[in-house]
């Protein structure tokens, strides 16, 4: 490519500040170093872990950075050291890496390298080493991805090579919020044929968790939102049951209670709040229950009382899903390409980069499921 | 018997109110009713439980009553519908039953039966239906058992039928503490050989779950305690390492992160203290570390940060070490007759029931592991 080796210079929409709407700027963009792929982003999802760092994170240190960790693009060129792609793949960045080497990518346990930006550093979830720069200043690199740019460059042991016919306007959503959804009823929650599941939050990823119960055979899944308008969405992705919290004065735990006869097999909870937590898991069946967190919250602390635990229930949590990164990302891409997952339906609009904020004030108001945004032409 | 279906006057440690010493009364104790046995309590531990009854649980109703939970004896008489026991049967009576009839039993995956007692009355931990009368009341069974007493009735689905080679005044051990620690290790948490695990708290209950990692092959025991004292009798079960947290100016957790590389791979909770609940599973590997909650209070919730779960941990419980009662506790019995676990090691006083109170105040001031008490001759 004409550009390999070069500093690029693009577009891309950077959050100057926490609280303040992301601006489109023109970046530059530092050639790969050695292990490192640039990449031309050509679609990017909006998640709500965007919001998170630019509304609500304590960590005020996590600025100017381009956000976005949800996209999908084309190899552009690689640096020194880089055998397994090259210039020309379809990849799809990785919020976290696989580095095949270290002791828990090692494990078949966990999906938790200890290789990768994020291994000991889940408060900023900004890297400092980055290879933007904007206005003379240097522009962190938001979960090592950055997808909200034209281009970016990741580590290869960050990078998932995927199937050549694979849209990437859809595929981008399999960089975050259905992998962790689905991951985590499958991998982590491992829901079993014939159970009984509640899933708390309808958002992109708690229905990507109703089609992982879906898929894992559960017989009943109860979807839990105070938003009745996302019930009709939940039905789409399998989900038998409908339960608002608003319309009932006792507890939603002990309205679960009573559908089921005593709790459900396996509670995910998809909101990120630490009172739906301890709902998830009151919601559990003694003896057996698991609940999952997967929603994200660092601001307070999940509790319950140590009877919940000490009667049988197990409280576990997930990150993306429990997939490791680089093989699980391209299974499911195959797994859409199949039809045996659903993304198209999660996908409620689509924008370009530019409109950046209009989809943010969506997700804000729980306008949407997903937007995609197109970044680059293909 | 020629006791046989009267009403037995016997000896019994009474506790009349909180916070007060018990006291040697005279009781009276019905025949067994239908599915029911009378048993001649032999010997008794005294286990934290009954303190924790006595003077810090918020449920002052559950007085007056017969404490003790911790004893075994001989089968006096049997109700009507008893065919599994006579009379001479050596039998531990259990404080879960085990009904084998109802889903949780049927299940492999839980002891919680939902027959029992405790079936649905975590908090007080008392049964009104009890058989026990002294000076014109009615006095109430502890967690179902209530031996602190020569006589008690209980449930068959709440009794085990053990070996009658089995010496009461050892086996007693296993109607609780011992089965409650050594099973969280090895049925709970499932420890895996070649693991590394950590043990909060070493009375009785921490030290049979060294005695559990140990038996399912840990390769490092590290045994934590703030009482040093303990640390000797630790490595009698199989203990490698000590930490005493008031040694340390930093954290426990961050103590035994270094110790080990990046945390245990099991941690189990032997005190009943939501801090160090916390400290238990922040001392895990992230990945696949796994914590479970022994010690029991219902005092205070236990809480984290979310992320210590989303990053790979696993937070349990167990309730009698996830033994199945009745299957367990003689299997138990007979490992200890074949050596294959310790009993006597854990026994450090010796006394008659009339000497309840000196039991308790020992264990108050940690000054014990377990007192016996013996009860009625055999």
């Amino acid at each position: 490519m004409a550009t390999a080796g070069k500093v690029i210079k693009c577009k891309a929409a950077v959050a100057w500040a926490p609280n303040k709407p992301l601006v489109m700027e023109d970046i530059e963009v530092a050639p790969p170093q050695a292990h490192e792929l640039r990449i031309k982003i050509v679609a990017t999802g909006v998640c709500h872990t965007d919001l998170y760092h630019l509304f609500e994170s304590m960590h005020k240190d996590g600025f100017p950075a381009v956000l976005g960790h949800e996209g999908a693009g084309i190899v552009e060129s690689v640096g020194p050291g880089v055998s397994e792609f090259q210039p020309g793949d379809k990849v799809i960045p990785l919020f976290i890496s696989q580095c095949r080497e270290c002791r828990f990518c090692k494990s078949p346990k966990t999906n938790q390298c200890e290789q990768g930006w994020a291994a000991d550093r889940y408060d900023v979830m900004a890297l400092p080493d980055s290879r933007f720069t904007c206005k003379g200043k240097k522009i962190l690199q938001f979960m090592g991805t950055s997808t909200f740019s034209e281009y970016t460059v990741v580590n290869q042991m960050a990078v998932a090579k995927i199937d050549p016919a694979a849209p990437l306007d859809k595929v981008c959503l399999l960089g975050c919020g259905i992998c962790t959804g689905f991951g985590a009823a499958v991998n982590t929650a491992k829901v079993e044929p014939g159970s009984t599941c509640a899933v708390f939050g309808l958002g992109a990823v708690g229905l990507a968790a109703v089609m992982g119960c879906k898929f894992a055979g559960a017989k009943r899944i109860i979807a839990v939102d105070i938003n009745p308008d996302k019930f009709e969405k939940a039905k789409v992705f399998g989900a038998t049951d409908f339960v608002n919290p608003k319309d009932h004065s006792e507890p939603v735990s002990k309205v679960l209670f009573e559908m089921t006869n005593g709790g459900v097999d396996y509670s995910l909870e998809c909101v990120g709040n630490v009172e739906v937590m301890r709902s998830a898991l009151e919601s559990c069946i003694k003896g057996w229950g698991v609940s999952v967190l997967v929603g994200w919250t660092d601001l307070h602390d999940f509790a319950a009382r140590p009877i919940q635990l000490i009667a049988g229930r197990t409280w576990k949590g997930s990150l993306f899903g429990g997939f490791k990164s680089k093989d699980g990302v391209p299974d499911m891409v195959k797994a859409y390409l199949d039809k045996k997952v659903k993304l198209d339906e999660f996908i409620t609009h689509n924008m370009p980069l530019e409109k950046v904020n209009d989809a943010i004030a969506l997700m804000k108001r729980g306008a949407c499921i997903r937007s995609v945004l197109s970044v680059s032409p293909q």
